[in-house]
């Protein structure tokens, strides 16, 4: 029997519906460069369902393109971004932001979440202008990178603090299917779209290829954003294939249906961990859990199964991460639980 | 009857046997980042083409993303590249070279080809250092933007050049299977390699859904790569869709057929024109022709068929571009033959 | 004797009233970073030269710290600027521009001036948006690099064609004194604020020991410019420096008698070379005069005095570069004059 | 009474020996752009005095000049920096390396001083090639932002340290002259040349009008330095006004005479105030001293002297900022001395 890997959310293809979509669309004739009618349909689905036909979406490659595109575009050369020091940005992308220029501000946090406490801490450490960067930009991840997810009335606080401090607020949701559909979840999309400034519905770890879905709200934020697209690279000739697979997402709501699949399948296994007594190095509610084990536990485990050895706890013990998606069947689970069971 | 467009050659998906590849793949678990038994095995076959087993081979989403990370990872801050005004970098790529820092050297030129004495004349008007920049990087195009291609002494000699001063060659291969399976190409892919120090394979306009394979082959320029694809946002999760891609092109040269039959098709419809006493704004011998038409032609012309109308030469009459593809059928060539000698 | 110089105009320490302010304000404490009464005294009494109490005015240390200095802080990412190919910034100062991301669409002129037809062509030539950049930005010398000067209603007309299509015009003063007391000029300083959207008065060049100062007028870039000055490395801790020299530059016009005593050698000069019947490469009414001697009159006068030679006619001919300045002795002028008439 | 300022080093102009010499050499024509003979003469006396002939020299404006310089001319696009929080480009120059593409990794210190182990944490952190930042140059300020240096072997280790693991060793001497004055020094200049591979010594805040002299001993970091010397606007026409104030600085060792001169009276003060039993922010024997006072003792000494209040200690002390400067006389400080005496 081969392992199977729980180290990532992505190691898989696309959904069949996708595979579907793109051999039937083939050869139909399409406009480049994101002008192709199945772009269209999907930007229509989103509007539609963050109930603002104003906003402007974009489609592009992967989260760390998404990144360094959303903030690059909104900063001036004098500005800056905070994030926790566990975003995604501020040390797992080979420094993308800082390659366009700007500084990242990092916060310690206990969860992976930021507070208006944390902004505002950063902002009373820098007023020696011109001498210190002027922060214009939050960034935070729902879920966030070790599997928490932030409730309606933190991402409101937070966005009405940075309203009040002229700040913008962006949110990575490379994983914000697995987020809105976490059983502790009280967020909807539209919600997301009203409480920031600019998001993205991450499609590369929800079933997709490939692909990230920009969504700007604020119209400050609008203009000329597809200069920088085409600047950054990250314009596709064949936006269809970016298109075709949103729009099969968004459809009947496959994107939520395929992140809840994959949230359930951590809980059960979750909660094998828990009946048998396992600690965690952080609750979360995701398609991400942590679970902290004992070195010949991790051995066992690692027989038939592939996972990171996340943070070591002492010299006995150490936290594991186990990733579940959309493609993970039943069936794996089960055979997991069974072994976990038996540790 | 709906139009049929010949204004570019990514108006479609992609060739059949890669869709197939895709559905056969899918649910294999691979790792992430490129480091997938697809991608391996697709350098394997390009670098047994160009018998260079040392060489580096990365994939990437497109030609402008292929461009900016050849030349800012190669590039000191004081250095520049040297380009035809008609190259693709020059002014159709938003300024993506001069946003990572670097000025291009624009060279008007008579066929969209470099050659020696074009760089000599940038070298000579650059001798006041440290106040004028110092030229490291020569980029060409074969084909090029205006459906031209180098012959092999051409190559050379412009090589012989750059390594005579100094100055690394770089070749965009967006269009390069058009070039070497033109009727009037000498050249090889392992000649390409030889005679450059990177390089790139076009995909995305020749039967992939997206992807270029980039090819370094002077060890110089090897040296940690991979960091700057991570940072310019081009790697994807899953790698394995490029390298699923360039596997199945370049198994049975599938990568040249398709090639071939663009040209082919381009050909037939130059020589219905040329039959018809057509003038050509430039002689070319790949996809992409460009006949010149009067209004009423081109108008005439246009009820079945979208073209760019690419130069007015006077009032009355201008260049058309009309570009084939691997997907342009016989059928379609036909009938616009047919449409030719009605006019 | 040894030889003298006029191969530039910054071959010499300072005026000497320059000298004698730092002598006299040495040990007064000053706040640092430009908050001190110097600076402020310095820009109170420029704004009334220009006449609006409104602009904002800051000193630097160079001329392509200046440029670079707008230029950067007023383009977003996909932007770039215009300038004639003679332009300081185009390659005299190491891709400057670039290295901030921003690409120069460079421009064949004449007389090194530009016109509105000059920049509509650029427009007229990057209509493909997103895939080519948008222009925003107009950037000119007065003078010239190439000695000559813009008449009112060429500054004018300029001007109207950049608001008419939404660019910014900045000029470069780097001898912008000599431009005004030119004997065929017809512009005031008043009328170069009115007629630009920012500007600078160069000290370098005309009697200070380094200073430019930049001078906005639009409100649209006046804001937080500050931050630019530091985050380049160009806000000196004793900006008192900056600030007493202009000071002394402003104060019972200095400024504008240094720049006319250049210019008025450099006429008796030209007068000298013209009365022997020499042609001259460029008609120059200020402190630059380009005479065209062959090449024994070259190294016959090379033999007291430096000067480059500028560019080769043919093979017996090539004209020179002279160059005055205000420290420029009578005595110098009329030795010089005596050779020239032995020629 | 006018106050004195004790809140910097840069309060002053220059000192007259100067002035003197500016004066002196005013009417002498030179080459501009740092090709005149005072900057070969001042170069000189610094490379006898590191006894290095092979050491590069370059002198320009100020701190974050010089920091921008050697950092973004050192690194490629994919490398970073690790600096102590404290240290001055992390957070006091407005993001000036961010702002040319490169992060900082921020270390946590106790007096501001970097060890081994805290570079060990950031590159254990980081082994997840290439998707974080590989680290390739260590920033270091001596004496520190704090008013703390580097003893002889602390220097040492570091750079052992460095050369182990790759790295290089960049040292900030903006206050070099206090730190190699201090009573508790044990290294030279030459020790200092010996173990960086780049450092600067600070003209600006020790007698200088403006300058810093950046010496490169690395072979590697030597290559074509001038160039980004010009394109980041850094390069002085009249760069003789620097190397005049570096001639007189070195000449007769007047560099540390000065530099001494503000330890000294420091020092005295520093007395003063333990003699009265206060404490201390931290310990330093430089020219900056952090005396902690209660709100009422603060409120009595600004009546006649002005300082910073640096750190809040609780709701009725705080600590204050002390800076001495070669120009603060002994008539001052014994005017402070005695208002320190009657708290």
């Amino acid at each position: 029997m081969k392992t199977y890997s729980f180290k990532n959310d992505y190691s898989e293809g696309c959904h069949p519906y996708i595979l579907e979509a793109l051999i039937k669309t083939n050869l139909d004739q399409q406009n480049g460069y994101a002008y192709d009618e199945y772009s269209d349909e999907a930007k229509e689905l989103i509007k539609n369902k963050i109930n603002d036909q104003t906003a402007e979406i974009y489609f592009v490659s992967g989260g760390t393109q998404a990144n360094l595109l959303v903030i690059s575009s909104i900063l001036r050369p004098h500005e800056s971004v905070v994030s926790a020091e566990t975003g995604h940005i501020f040390t797992n992308e080979t420094g993308a932001i800082e390659a366009t220029g700007h500084k990242i501000h990092g916060i310690v946090t206990e969860d992976g979440k930021l507070k208006p406490e944390h902004i505002q801490s950063v902002l009373d450490s820098h007023t020696n202008k011109p001498h210190q960067l002027k922060q214009k930009l939050v960034y935070i991840s729902n879920s966030t990178e070790i599997g928490t997810i932030y409730q309606k009335q933190e991402l409101k606080q937070l966005y009405e603090f940075c309203q009040a401090n002229n700040l913008y607020l962006f949110l990575d949701g490379a994983r914000l299917g697995q987020a809105l559909t976490s059983e502790i979840n009280d967020l909807t999309l539209e919600a997301i779209a009203n409480f920031t400034d600019v998001f993205y519905l991450g499609g590369t770890k929800n079933g997709a290829l490939l692909g990230e879905a920009i969504v700007i709200t604020n119209d400050n934020l609008k203009e000329e954003f597809g200069f920088h697209i085409k600047q950054k690279g990250a314009l596709l000739a064949k936006g269809r294939l970016l298109g075709i697979q949103f729009l099969e997402l968004m459809k009947n709501d496959l994107y939520f249906d395929l992140a809840k699949i994959s949230n359930v399948q951590a809980m059960k296994i979750k909660s094998a961990f828990q009946d048998k007594g396992f600690q965690f190095l952080s609750e979360t509610f995701t398609n991400q859990i942590f679970p902290i084990l004992n070195n010949s536990q991790i051995e066992k485990l690692s027989e038939n199964f592939d996972f990171y050895v996340w943070k070591k706890m002492d010299e006995d013990n150490s936290a594991i991460r186990i990733i579940t998606s959309w493609a993970t069947s039943d069936e794996v689970v089960e055979g997991f639980i069974n072994e976990i069971k038996a540790l």
